[in-house]
């Protein structure tokens, strides 16, 4: 199995204005994106992977001269991997807001010639969707092979399904749920107020100030960090392993293992993060309901889809359970809709979908084995 | 079943230096208690009350002309409840680096004649049971008929039982765990960073500068306050319910009730509680494992243990789930200890030892009335 090699990001500007959910719109605005693998003659073999809260349009490959540059799904996707880039082509965009390169709040805002900052208008999965169509429209794909996704990225996957029913013919949601709990917007409200409160954030026109919210950021990251991982995988890689071997009695030096590893973790983002992304970002993962338009009744929300499914979640997940997977197959059921579920008994949480459990990539594999052998 | 009535706090001051575990000593220390119903003649129906994190020496009763200032566990302790005050002499203690009284941060140190802020010398669970024996050798108490305590206040139960055997006939546990896991270090390290990191901290000497961290102070509640509520509570209380009609597409505003729970928690507690104390008590709560000195081992750990055992312990509780107890609980079994152990079915996550439950009320009553038994 190798890797799609080295790879190089493509740029796409489009002069019509995007509507956005809140009413505003979005003008003179650019998408970054990836592709691997090459498009078939009849346009038939395309796959789009929508990302999550910290990753971006380079989903696999490496750039060239940069150590360490695998996109962050590179040992799901290449030749012989289990999205298979000799027989699929697949594209990476980076959403809007974000921070790796697409249109987002440190860009500067046309109408009034100054960064946008917290200006930048709210997105919601729906507006992401609907700038990803645009993509493939310029693409010339008017239906997709399949559309995957983890996490924040299955949402999008799961709302390409009820949109644009016609443009795809399977959708992948792993790790993912139909709506936030209460419990995961009290996390994410948690670490916007981190940010937001941090002084240097400067109600979101950092910016100008040449400063940049470090402290804030640290912090939301650490909680995310926490919520990715299981009780029992931290348990298993740290434990109480202490920094030293007699304790320190200090409340602000690190004493165990788990503070060194959160404060890297948390260090390392604040580097490269954008505060106003991750707001943003937090805030469409909040707003995520498609239930909301039909009742709350998520089988009726479902009566639009026409695609397959595989749905798949971890045992250990605590931030997406496989119970909020189960509420979506049961939605596709009641709609007698083609579906798949695994749920897979793997040790890692939610960050489990991006790592190489065989168990996990030999669902994705024969899936996508499948759906290959349906192309001509 | 009625209240204890007005109550008021007493103070007992101390010369003789107290060692900490840190090799530090504390100098010319005081420490508020609380005390309920009657000694008996030969001092045996004293119940020393342990408090947990956000709590003090005030447990039962209300303060005069204070609307709302019932005791923390008012509901378990008075005349005919649970904890009944016609039987017993029920006694609590604000622990050290407390900021409700005793000697803490926000005091003098008599070594400098300055605030001690940052420079409080860390305590440990073992300090504080010192310092309790400390009060009750003042009053004459010389064994107990029982220390009861929930999360930390627990650990102090434990403590008790290990490190001065004889002076408790029963130690009573509830919602508590041998130690932290590394999950429950990661959320209190977040949440001292959060305090830390606020400019406003001035690495603990904040008092000479007429401020208070309380950027630091409402996220670090706020992360509390996720983790002391299960998942389905906050399902149920809150949901998805929003707090207008239409979304108003703000990532700063608030749009979710949780979030305006949340922000009223963190603000509600940023005006009282002292930021060097949440550092001290998490802190205390890291460091708690009394099996560290015996290689890991908890049963070796209860070796020294002679008391009867009453633990308790919630389902929906993830901060201290079951299964922690039920290692205490192993011990104790491997010791041939006497040990009762109630796993109550409560919906309300870590909360639950704090509120009325009946089964919950009913184990500690019959318990209780069991220890009432063996008085004369």
């Amino acid at each position: 199995m190798g890797s799609v090699g080295l790879v190089e990001a493509q740029r796409l500007s489009f002069a019509q204005p995007l509507p956005l959910r809140s009413g505003a719109e979005l003008r003179d605005y650019e998408l970054v994106y990836e592709t691997y693998g090459r498009l078939n003659a009849d346009k038939s073999n395309a796959v789009l992977v929508c990302h999550a809260l910290n990753a971006s349009h380079h989903v696999a490959g490496s750039y060239a001269g940069q150590d360490k540059s695998e996109g962050w799904w590179d040992n799901l996707i290449g030749p012989g991997k289990p999205l298979d880039t000799e027989r699929f082509f697949v594209i990476g965009i980076n959403n809007l807001g974000s921070c790796f390169g697409s249109t987002g709040p440190m860009h500067v805002n046309p109408a009034t010639g100054r960064v946008y900052g917290a200006d930048f208008p709210v997105v919601t999965v729906q507006d992401w969707v609907d700038a990803q169509a645009r993509v493939l429209d310029k693409l010339g794909i008017t239906q997709l092979a399949a559309v995957l996704g983890g996490s924040l990225g299955g949402m999008q996957a799961l709302d390409w399904s009820l949109r644009y029913p016609e443009r795809l013919r399977h959708c992948i949601a792993i790790a993912t749920a139909p709506s936030l709990s209460a419990q995961n917007i009290a996390f994410n409200e948690v670490a916007r107020r981190a940010i937001i409160t941090d002084p240097d954030f400067h109600a979101g026109h950092f910016y100008q100030h040449g400063v940049v919210p470090k402290r804030g950021l640290r912090v939301a990251r650490m909680i995310g960090h926490i919520t990715y991982l299981s009780d029992d995988v931290m348990e298993q890689k740290f434990g109480r392993q202490m920094r030293a071997a007699e304790l320190g009695y200090s409340t602000q030096d690190i004493e165990f293992q788990i503070e060194s590893y959160l404060r890297y973790q948390g260090d390392k983002f604040s580097e490269y993060f954008d505060a106003n992304t991750y707001l943003l970002i937090t805030r469409a993962l909040d707003y995520f309901d498609p239930a909301r338009e039909h009742g709350g009744d998520l089988s009726r929300t479902f009566a639009s889809a026409r695609c397959k499914y595989l749905l798949a979640s971890f045992t250990t997940d605590w931030r997406f359970a496989p119970a909020r997977s189960r509420e979506i197959v049961k939605a596709l059921l009641d709609n007698k809709l083609d579906v798949s579920y695994a749920e897979i008994d793997a040790p890692h949480g939610h960050d489990a979908f991006l790592l190489e459990d065989p168990r996990y990539h030999g669902v994705l594999k024969a899936y996508f084995q499948r759906i290959a052998g349906e192309l001509q």
